[in-house]
């Protein structure tokens, strides 16, 4: 039975292509993502193509039990997890305080921070008692500084960091590897860069900035991903950043 | 008609105590905490019987509309809030993750993060319609990195102190000084410390590191908050830590 | 006798300022500065127009034994030294790397990192040997951030924060406070920001940022730099960052 | 022509277990270390005898212009250094203030922030006449963090740490690739770690924690190396963590 990777967010973007790299490594990947059940058929479609085990399901994280239920049917029907990468985002856009709804501010804390809580307390133990995992976690400039704007995104992001340490803390020693994925700057991703820039600015920055690197390229980060999970635990990363080449670090000012 | 200085936390360690210093200072101070009416009214009545003004509310935090009817009623009847003391802590000792339910995450979340963000839609309007204000947070160590058992504390107060810079980026251009002052340390506190180790150990702490200065004493901090929420706007602090000369910073190892 | 306070790099600007808010408070500053004999004993009539006492001296920090000649002279023949203020800068502007000659990068540190581990060689047994003392030491953002442009200036006080930590975790229970105070923004200083940008340029940032208080004014920033030296030793600060209101926070982008 | 690797620090630990990953991915490695020519030939010889192509060299990094001349002729006579590893520390063990003399604490800075600063600017106008390469800095704890008796280290550690920032912002978007590779814990390196604690107790280390994982292995560390130098440029890393999984990362306490 081939090891698990499930993948909380699985858009067109780092999810889905983290799952791809997965799969293709020996991994059957389990993708869940809110919406869109083509674009997910697509992505289960593509990894099958190439030879790979793949099963997807439309999952709203913030539903009361559906991560622990998604985690227990996987278990019980495809097979262990060994790898979890939590690639939910909360990102809304800039918005001010005043322009910042009280159910905005708790939907960011209930998908970034509670859901990466609700999938640890359901995956660690089963993890422990096999002896091992992983858990990859997808974060945000948002969560070492807070802009103006970034109200809820970077209080659940900032919590979300945190708690990866505390979660690596308890857990490291138990063999289970939590990596904290700091990507600093703008993805090539359809489903989320796209959809808050507008197809037609999407298009043209793919043009422009992609087309001389200077997008973050899911397949590209798939590769550091994979590395991370596939470290031996005498030198495992807790943290590390991820940008591209011609991209102003987030400490930095022009 | 006196500044008001509104105090959410008010217990006999940092928060009441700090009320008893601006009051000293010619502010009207508002006392507000959970329960312990008694101990409470104490505070209003040492505070009247230096010449002061205070007022106290038994006020729970996490109550929907709570706090922002205190506000509104504080500004209607007291006066203008200039300064906010936001002193909720959530530190629930060191719990396993296993032993750290969904309710007390989330209640980590409401007091320390959510409380700070509905304390800030409520009064931040109301500062920058009159030209400013301050809001002083008090923050632990587990806003700046997650040990283990720490996992609700941690997220909590993470997910606060990059609320905190989100809020200063936004509203100190507009005179609004807003500061996250990271209590390194045990605080001599009979309210929060005491009931955490218990009447005799506190006790006994008191006798030892404490007559040798090596807890936070409230009353030599509240000299550092005042000192913050009068800084003149040239040269304001948004970040500071406060521990005792004894004891080990956070970010060293013996 | 008066207590000391000993300012290395006493210019017009945070330097002598501080030095005058300490002598108006009862020290004798000591104030040494490079150059400008004129400007430095104009600051020395100020405080003694005053009624405080001050005294003032021209000194090359980088000289060999230069520091070290001066600390032990101003003890033998003025007083105990209390508290230093070091507050020798290294900035050079912005060099490209090309552009920073070997000379350039070994006197930034020689002057921020190596002059600081002088100072603290030479007076911090006095200290010890005392029972107490207070260590100021004025920062920069590029004590936490690296720019472009920033190769000496960064490396220097990169390293210099860093001793400021190993100092402080030696030395505070020993009752030796060391603070690292982040000036975050530009100074209201003609010794430094002026000789910086040009006469002209300088006189207009007055007239414009300067006015709404958007440039930190040494004469405020001496209010915290004295209060931080006289915190008491239950509830010290290691690290602050001071800014203007309306400035950018180096963490932010807008 | 091979691409060269040249590993400045080249002893039995991670300078030339690196320094053999590149060679056995088909690069030339140029072994630079500065004692026990022997220990150096069996590494170079090791290469060659799993088929790769070494070179070594003894050299002692502080001696003036000993750096840039073995730079200039690496590249004449070898080839174009496509990858250059940094891998000298400046760890002296834990001394006081008082015991660490002037020596030792310029001798920090000139090996671990000046001797970075020296190749810096002798490779990297190379590689930008090519378009291009990799600059992997080893780095240390104490970059991060100033402990009591790590005066020098602290300082070293933390004015390089901001020089690879700088020396980032400046040359990333030339193409350049700089790492801060943040070791945070013991390595299994006969050469440091072993004449630390001398070779008893390093024997004992091995048997137990090294047994166990404990102490982050070179061959392991080696990987991530390998991999952060080859990642796509669309997808850079700047800084990362690495400590066994059994290891207290820096930032928490037990």
């Amino acid at each position: 039975m081939k090891p698990v990777c499930l993948v909380i967010g699985a858009g067109a973007g780092i999810g889905g292509t983290v799952g791809k790299k997965f799969a293709s490594e020996g991994y059957h990947a389990v993708l869940c993502r809110r919406s869109d059940e083509e674009g997910l058929q697509k992505l289960v479609d593509d990894i099958k193509a190439d030879g790979g085990d793949a099963t997807g399901y439309l999952l709203n994280a913030v539903d009361e039990g559906a991560l622990e239920e998604r985690i227990e049917k996987v278990e019980a029907e495809i097979g262990p997890i060994q790898v979890v990468l939590f690639n939910l985002g909360a990102q809304i856009g800039n918005r001010a305080l005043g322009d910042t709804s009280y159910k905005m501010f708790e939907l960011g804390w209930r998908m970034a921070t509670f859901g990466l809580y609700r999938v640890a307390q359901t995956v660690i133990p089963k993890m422990e008692a096999r002896g091992g995992g992983t858990i990859l976690v997808t974060s945000a400039t948002a969560a070492v500084r807070g802009n103006a704007g970034q109200h809820s995104h970077a209080a659940a992001m900032g919590g979300r960091r945190m708690l990866c340490q505390s979660l690596n803390a308890e857990f490291a020693p138990k063999n289970i590897h939590v990596a904290h994925i700091l990507i600093d700057g703008a993805v090539d991703a359809p489903d989320t860069l796209g959809k808050m820039v507008g197809a037609e600015n999407f298009a043209k920055l793919r043009e422009t900035r992609g087309a001389e690197d200077g997008l973050l390229m899911p397949e590209h980060m798939a590769e550091t991903y994979y590395h991370v999970a596939h470290q031996h635990r005498s030198s495992w990363t807790h943290e590390l950043d991820l940008r591209s080449y011609s991209d102003l670090a987030w400490w930095n000012h022009k």
